[in-house]
């Protein structure tokens, strides 16, 4: 296991389904995880306070995932000079349009670097992407990762082509 | 002029010659504002702070003005109990959308009340009916006024008409 | 039981299962309510004759819930100076889109308060804020349930953080 | 000139540049026009009145030309059973896809014949052709405004092809 | 049954379960109809020849019925001085914003007249409101349905008035 | 069987029973084809080389199905300068309007042909129109297949006439 | 000069400062071209019967460009088994989505093949990639510009890298 | 000068006004820049090669920018575990819609880390706070960066509120 840690948070305790999957990558990858339900609007106080304190509490970036006017992430970013990547999720109105704009669009001086609509394994891996920067453990496993992901498409490409080509 | 007030929040000093209509048309009603420049992003703890204490401080609600990924009126709508307007604002790329979406989308439990793009002056207005539910004086005011309104449209209606019905 | 009371008028009488949650909310105040089916296209003389003697029937507010070209909010907000909260509905369609901005996009003169596409439960509390703007009981609930709103929230990360953080 | 006549209703005397070429259409075939400026919201008294007398009055068409939040057309047409033409206008903010949504998306039982966004000339051609169903004077102008069309087109045509084709 | 009649033309057989509704308002109102399955793009031929003898063949109006790149209302314009009504229907792919946009969106000199997407009945009341603007018969069922529309709104919001008002 | 053949790619396996249209198309009109699953970006080395090699392999055409931020057809066609067909694919977020734009919206000097979301009968077809032109007995086979689609319609026309006409 | 040709049809004059640049791609690669001015709506016989007789006339493919509600493409793809290129072009109320979708989402059994809003150039390029197909000699061409691109964007990476890495 | 370096990349010189505010805040940080014009389309095995190549040639992340189809960040990516940052650009038709959904809608196992549409100074920044993980220096600038952002709004804040609050 890395030293390295990532925070995952999340609006609401009903978005996990979806947000588990960039947990489920940092596990992969040995990063820690730290997983919170913390709501830019229910929970300021203590939202704020986390992204505020996660540098010196060990983070090296910190996943915020949101719905509808998916504020947590620029929120979080705030407070923090870490990297927020900021996971927009689809709810049952808008297909997560506004969610993706909400949280893409941010003013000149706050980033956040967003990734697709319900894109949480994304989510992880640019989290592993980042700490893989000045991490040559994680870099290395990060270049397996791509080399197996070839290797299945590869697998898939010699049973369809066998199957469909005349 | 009423003991009753309203602040405007705009995130960026840019904003003012959109949400200045807005402050023009309490100053109208004899309404007292507080025109401030606090940003959801760069200046989260005084924004937070502000919002925290305005219904102590005698503001009956408060309007947020802000582009693109437009926090704002959230953020501060959840440090408050008060009614916070929301009013996104056009910026140059997409044409105010993100803001509309960014700051109407609000996820249960922490309304905000949101006007048009760049509807500084209904902004305005929504906060003197919100004054005026118990306040007479306003209520009074905003009564004259939609008779204004009907007056100065039917004098164009004559106008027109004589001109082009043929 | 408060005074105070709101009108919740809805398009149709299938919009029912989604609007109720406004009316709950409201009753969960204390706040009177009471809730018509009226159609701006369907029953123009009975929705324009009820806004219109709504603030001397004793509503402070009206919340107008409509879907597809939702007129309803602002032909209602023409007859009267009361705010108006508008409320979107998704219809089968166009996700609500439509709805949203048929609400939303008033013309200058007459604001319509817009909550989230089927955001029902926050037309019932922007309703109460306005109240609460000037009725203290009101308020001190309002400033109860956001904190109830927190401790669920903070309830809910220790049961996340305990079971998935590595 | 025929006794027939159609109503031209803006909602602001500021649309009628764009306006206008609907009434000119009109006149061109011999159609009476009256042109008036009425709004959905601030004069909905004297709008509703005049879509109610219109058939008596002796229109046998409204083209109602809105921006925005385009109420117009919906609510004359709630009014009425002649036919509606409702004419969305591009305004500065969202390109007109508010007014054409707000305008098009008429919930079942209240129809408005709907032309594109600042398509005034098509909505007086509408108009045109609503009365050539029964007249044939303004019948066999339309045919001959369709040959003419197609004469000028075919012109056109001529030049551009001796002068670009290799 | 009036001797005055309306084409429904659809653009494949897929589309009638929506489209019946179109033709159940106008046999409601006595109109005959007629109901084809012509392809813009896979019977051009016939959809043409179809609607360039519509007038002499003795209609009164033309619904055209068509998703995805909804031409077919256009093309039917195209060939005829009589009112063609379009009518975008729901794909499963983009929410009928293409047909919606594919129909309304004609260039100058040929209008079409746009409804709801899907909005079906709406299509068939506009052909019965185009019928009516001439024939007194059909405009005075078009007066009853108004009225009878109304009654059962007005009927809806008592039993709700008295179930849900507290 | 003519000795020309298609390329059908696909960027993940799962595509297949929506791109399976593509290949059924082709195999009908005898064309052959290879069916592969490449993705620019899992597997861009083989993908590019496939796309490279194309021409002097004897392809005639590729069809490049993807979905979300479709670059497959993209990323081939930078390589080729045979006709790449785009087909973009719907998936579970936005419909298919991110990968319509990202496949249609390209850069001047290359070109891709995009079909409509989900359309791979018609990419199928698009793939032997581009044959033949220079194939007289592809040429054919379309005319052939285009009659028999007229033929279809026409017979749904005469069942549903005859059905529905009153 | 290749006895090959190319037609490229606008709906209006008033598309030719855009359209022009497919006819330079063209005459550039020695591909003859026709360029017509002819609109589905306004003069639909001769556009039909355009794309009727454009096998038999030589013609290897057609373009067809158009904004709005842009049927021009779709209606002459219904005449021809020829490839169809469509280029939906840009107008001045909706930046030329309406044109794409109106153009690309084109139903089971008639494709057009279509490039970016205003991508007059890459239509070109297309048609061109199309006789290439089976012509080595405008193959070559394109390889040949294929190459002249690279080095221009290789060139200005020299400058720009030179100028502005630090 | 720390012995971090960041490569910004852009499809097109054109790009080089809105961009080179990426490369002003990384010069301000005292981090290494290169600045590349590279295209996914024109240039596709430099940009492959550089990309391949940028982590064993000392870069901590890489910054596409490019409009339309944007491609480039995604095509990018897949040759590198290094961080991409994807900066979606303005062009004249569709906003940056376009390129926002086709840089960020990526498929899984590819993540980008996009910013807001010509958000160039945040592409900057999110570079900054990647390397700040590791760095401590570049991480003290941007707490620094931070402060400052404040105090400039909190001066303006001052001023607007002398200004403008009655």
């Amino acid at each position: 296991m890395s030293e390295k840690k990532v925070a995952i948070v999340m609006g609401s305790d009903s978005d996990l389904p979806v947000v588990k999957a960039a947990a489920q990558v940092l596990w992969e990858f040995g990063i820690g995880t730290q997983v919170r339900v913390l709501s830019a609007h229910r929970t300021p106080g203590e939202a704020c306070a986390f992204a505020a304190a996660a540098r010196e509490n060990g983070f090296s970036a910190i996943i915020a995932a949101a719905g509808k006017a998916a504020h947590l992430a620029g929120v979080l970013a705030a407070h923090t000079t870490l990297p927020v990547i900021g996971l927009p999720l689809k709810s049952s109105e808008l297909d997560g349009l506004d969610a993706l704009l909400a949280t893409v669009q941010m003013p000149s001086g706050i980033p956040v670097a967003t990734v697709a609509i319900n894109g949480a394994k994304n989510a992880g891996l640019l989290a592993a992407q980042i700490i893989g920067v000045a991490d040559q453990e994680v870099a290395d496993k990060l270049a397996a990762y791509k080399k197996e992901m070839e290797r299945a498409v590869l697998e898939k490409d010699q049973k369809v082509q066998a199957e469909l080509s005349k």
